[in-house]
């Protein structure tokens, strides 16, 4: 078994001496990441529940759904939900297993409800889901059409249910690192414990042009433990201060931070919320519609548009390539010191073995072009390796060691 | 008023010097796709309406939403519908509207309902939406916070909603012409006369590595129309047929073509449908989880993630700033034939004049690059005006002028 | 097999005798009538499509749901629905059959989105079920603790579903016979042919204090075809003066009538539509709360409780037995002279072959006491062989030949 | 202002004295039970906001909804809910507030959600509300032509929302009671103490022939406290003894009891749940089906086929009638001795003062003749006075302090 596996030169110039980019992640309480995280939670439950039960994963696919944001009534120092957030899981699954002449049945509905509710928590410190969030599923039975797809593979290799690719790069630029560690930043234990009054739901937006960085921070801040305009603003300073404090230890660039930029205090408007999320009140979301598999949105880089949160581990390529192909690029990276920069490209058909796509492309950024046939068959080795090795991503994302959003 | 623009040299290699490129298009039948031409839909009723009663577009986003596939039995010859599709729009609009001190309501409820069938019936030949789809709408009144940004641009240029972008590309590769080129043929209504077998579910992945391209057709059938597995293969025989046929015009490249590369005969496995789109079994889906504003998803090209369709065309940069780098993107390599390859990206803050962005960059591929800098400034002058004329962005997508997915 | 039946006098007076009676309908306009008849149809098409693939009725009730009144804006001359009317049928349904070795899908979501279109054009003139309602189901695979039940009866004689009763009174007092006939009259085609104006959902309020009849009349009429309060006030008089027109030849007592009096011109408050139902705005409807299976609401009578539309005909003696008790009532007034009043109350329990109740027992009003051994020994003779009968009554509701609601 | 009041003699014979009754109770853990105290609650909530933040009630009806049983998988010892329980609440209220100048808007969606939580909580011992219900509700603002009614009567007597009526009638007979207490018993907090496998869903049919009774339990027990065939037996047996117990304290009849009726131990059929209620599996409900005003259904004696539950209190006369129906049929019991028995009928038109009816009768049994004119004087006082009264029914409700179903 021979794959096929492409590596080449890089076929743009290296990252940051490019003149412009553009680099988004939406926070863990953005709309679009929770709902991202309710769905594979949703999955990696059943996933569970299936191996649990069945000794493997069957079929299924929660990777749509819809959150339609409530209604709110927010001031300084308080507010209510008036209406709750409503979250809809949609997808497919096996409910039904015919297992040594007996039928089993798989409690799907109250798996899903119970799993939503913890999601809701880990996520939002300051959401009730019992009263402040509507849920539903609209959750079919898989097509019967991928099924032998599937079970083909029980004793081998699964087939690629679908024909679809993943994509990655490696290492994160300047500009990616400080969007990406900015929200880390002001999501952590620590940061919070500071300032609790800062929301889970926080965008960033990063501008790069040549050397001049403008990060544009929106942050849910929470009503109820601020009493006022000035509050308000001192809270917006902390955040600036943190991330400026922050941002001289990632890059050298000139750095500008702007936070809550929609403010407008002369209308008495800003950006306070009761649940930390603007899902409360502005916003609706959709799976798959944030962040990519390594965590960001970057319109200047290689990006898949698959959904990876709520596929199935086992056979959606959708999925398991875009993490794959991370894998891939950190792996070259930390291996081969030679190779600065790398794009992974793995596309495959429905119905191939997942571990022989139709192409697994490699492009390097190497400065020392003397030793390429070297770092070439070093680089194929390692996409050889990581690709016989594809079926242990599926526990990797089960055991929530891999970034999927 | 001088505008951020700046404009550079392509950082890559031109397109089809490039080793790889994986390019994907999910025709008008495909449920993404549906989704997306069901929430513009409405999108686009909602702004004429307001505009005929109102005399302006009013606050709106209908760009969320989920189909859940409903249960089909097919059998070659027939198939019943056992459980409709369902289709769910999600957003907010303004519903109330106080003018000249009286109070209107906006009939949104029954407005998203006729649009939905009226959407449904232009697209699928053989849906029928009354019976066969179960609709429903979970879309609020918009957020407050936001309202005076819109409110604000009433005799002026609008303020963006959000913090977001827009890129387009052109021109088309061989390889992307060829996918997209592909899909239009076999939609067409000639084709359709000819061969009404074919469902409007069909998705062309492409491939191109060096000089080889791979075109791996999804194609729904129509089992009605198809008696027996013999009938079945010669359909797929005249799908390829015409595919390579085209693909001759478009390009010298070697062509190979796959068409539903998932049947398995031995197993009686076949990619049939009763409606023409694989929503009505197995396929779920999402807003903007489809094809980009220009027809196609290309990861080896820079990307947008925004959904554009269902997004207000007035306000929301997500949506325009996608139409209005195209349109620049196609005016520049049509004004100016000294560009053989354009990028363009447009970036901006909430808050923000739309016709004054944070950056607007071209990248170019010229060939000639003695004359760069007359080129430069010739490329200035069209992004400037461009962005002079942005409000009309509006008017041609409320009047379906420009491609949206 | 010796049935249960205990034949006695009457233990009260004869209705005409009495005081007091309070008799109400709601007209097939009315949500209640209108949801009633939405899930018996919903029923009796599963009914149907059972017998014709299985050959026989298989476990089901669609006897529970709701309607959602939607939202309008009505004015004389005209008005617009603004959301529509969700109307929503819950119950359970055997969607999965399997039949010789196979296993056979129901397509229940299907039937009922196509059954519940139908059966509302039939019954509103001015409803689009398209554009103006929004549809859902929520029917679940039945009990599987009633199921064996079920099956033992397909040789046989069913086993009561559940423990319940029937009851029925015949004939009808002057009251009820002038409740029953006005609706009948305002909602003929006689009349809408020349009153199109008044729409279908018209509440009959009927009063006899002695010799005095007060009925209270609301009808909803249709806006569009009502250019002015002059007009809406020509219309009433034309009800008032038909219906008094009417009463004449039903009783001699002293009619008063009153229609539409929560009108108040001077507030410019009307009791107007667009669709001819109040379920258009302000009302909404639950199963089982409208018309007995007489066409009445009688408070001063024995009465049921059980909603008879939407359960199935061969077991749910609910709506067997006050089918039966009806027709066991008729039959007796009209074969058996010397009885001029007859109540009727037909109980089992669950698990009893419906043939074989608990109890059947019949009260009469009788003038020639004389006789009473004669009449009793003919009308447990009625009964007995009416409840050896009662297999028949599934088809009479099959074929909709007995009144439910 | 002189009221429209009837007394007069009873038209049938005393209720002990009849030979046939019917009697039926369906307790509180009883999915139509369990809607109708959902639907109350969150009118009484709703009800105590509107008093607490705009000083009176503001217009409402909750009155419909629906519960769609879940799916459960139930054996001895153990079991799972599969499928959530769905219940949706739906109605019309009040949702924003003009006062003083400002907008003030309910939180209807997070009050509504919050109420059936509690609910829940409070009537099912092992129901998991977050986990095993699916929650919805559809509400809206309610109907416009109603309001002036409504307003009105700020000051002043409510006028009637609708033409109905009320019906009561005193005091129970044996088999009513009878009936009434076993359910009573059996849903005791002593009896749960020491029976805790018996759920709270609990029906009672209660039939009389003569001076015969026979009571048909019908009782969900709780799978996971019963191990086995034999525990289920003697919690049966337990049941029957403490029931026959009780009813020797309530009747001299013969007193026969069966209970779960259904079970068929050959096929392993048993009546067993995991949350002691059978909407959990087998049981849909709609609101207002279940037990009337008095807790009982008797199809005996008249009753009223309005849903006492949801309706507001301040003008729905639906539910005010009914309660005070039975105010004064107790009242007159209690106060009255010469009167044993008592029916009560008051009806209105839509838009009277509630405390003056169309007509408000009384029918009474009364052995001693002779003192009629004296009996007839003092309850026509009572009725009078309890009408006059009528707007303390209002509080009665909201305090929980009679029974509505």
């Amino acid at each position: 078994m021979s794959r096929n596996i492409a590596v080449g030169k890089a076929q743009a110039l290296p990252i940051e001496q490019q003149s412009l980019e553009i680099v988004e992640r939406k926070g863990k309480g953005h709309p679009d990441t929770i709902l991202d995280a309710v769905v594979e939670d949703v999955g990696v439950n059943l996933c569970n529940y299936y191996i649990d039960n069945f000794g493997r994963i069957l079929h299924h696919n929660v990777d749509k759904g819809s959150i339609a944001g409530g209604r709110a009534l927010v001031t300084f120092g308080g507010g209510e939900l008036l209406e709750p957030i409503y979250i809809c899981v949609v997808g497919r699954a096996t409910t039904e297993v015919f297992k040594e002449g007996e039928l089993h049945r798989v409690p799907l509905g109250t798996l899903t409800l119970s799993s939503i509710n913890k999601t809701l928590k880990n996520t939002l410190r300051f959401l009730d889901p019992t009263e402040q969030v509507l849920m539903d599923y609209k959750v079919k039975p898989g097509s019967a059409d991928l099924t032998h797809v599937f079970e083909i593979a029980v004793d081998d290799i699964p087939r690629a249910n679908d024909t679809s690719f993943g994509v990655a790069f490696a290492p994160f630029s300047e500009t990616e690192e400080l969007v990406f560690q900015t929200e880390q930043l002001l999501n952590s234990d620590a940061f919070k414990k500071k300032h609790p009054e800062v929301g889970e739901d926080i965008k960033i937006m990063g501008l790069r042009t040549n050397d001049d960085i403008q990060l544009t921070i929106a942050a849910a801040l929470l009503a109820p433990l601020i009493p006022d305009a000035d509050h308000y603003k001192g809270v917006l300073n902390d955040i600036t201060d943190a991330v400026l404090d922050q941002s001289k230890k990632i890059t050298n660039r000139e750095v500008n931070i702007v936070v809550n930029s929609a403010d407008d205090p002369k209308r008495g408007s800003y950006y306070l919320t009761i649940t930390g999320t603007s899902a409360e009140m502005g916003d609706d979301a959709g799976v798959g519609r944030g962040n990519r598999a390594n965590g960001l949105i970057t319109p200047c880089r290689p990006m898949s548009l698959e959904a990876t949160a709520g596929k199935n581990p086992q056979n959606h390529v959708g999925k398991i390539y875009n993490v794959l192909a991370q894998l891939i690029a950190d792996h070259v990276i930390k291996e081969e010191s030679r190779v600065s920069e790398i794009y992974v490209k793995i596309l495959t058909r429905i119905g191939y073995p997942i571990d022989q796509p139709l192409i697994a492309s490699a492009e390097l950024v190497v400065e020392d072009q003397g030793s390429w046939n070297d770092i070439e068959k070093s680089v194929i080795g390692i996409l050889d390796a990581e690709l016989a090795d594809v079926c242990s991503v599926q526990q990797l994302i089960l055991d929530k060691k891999v970034r999927l959003f």
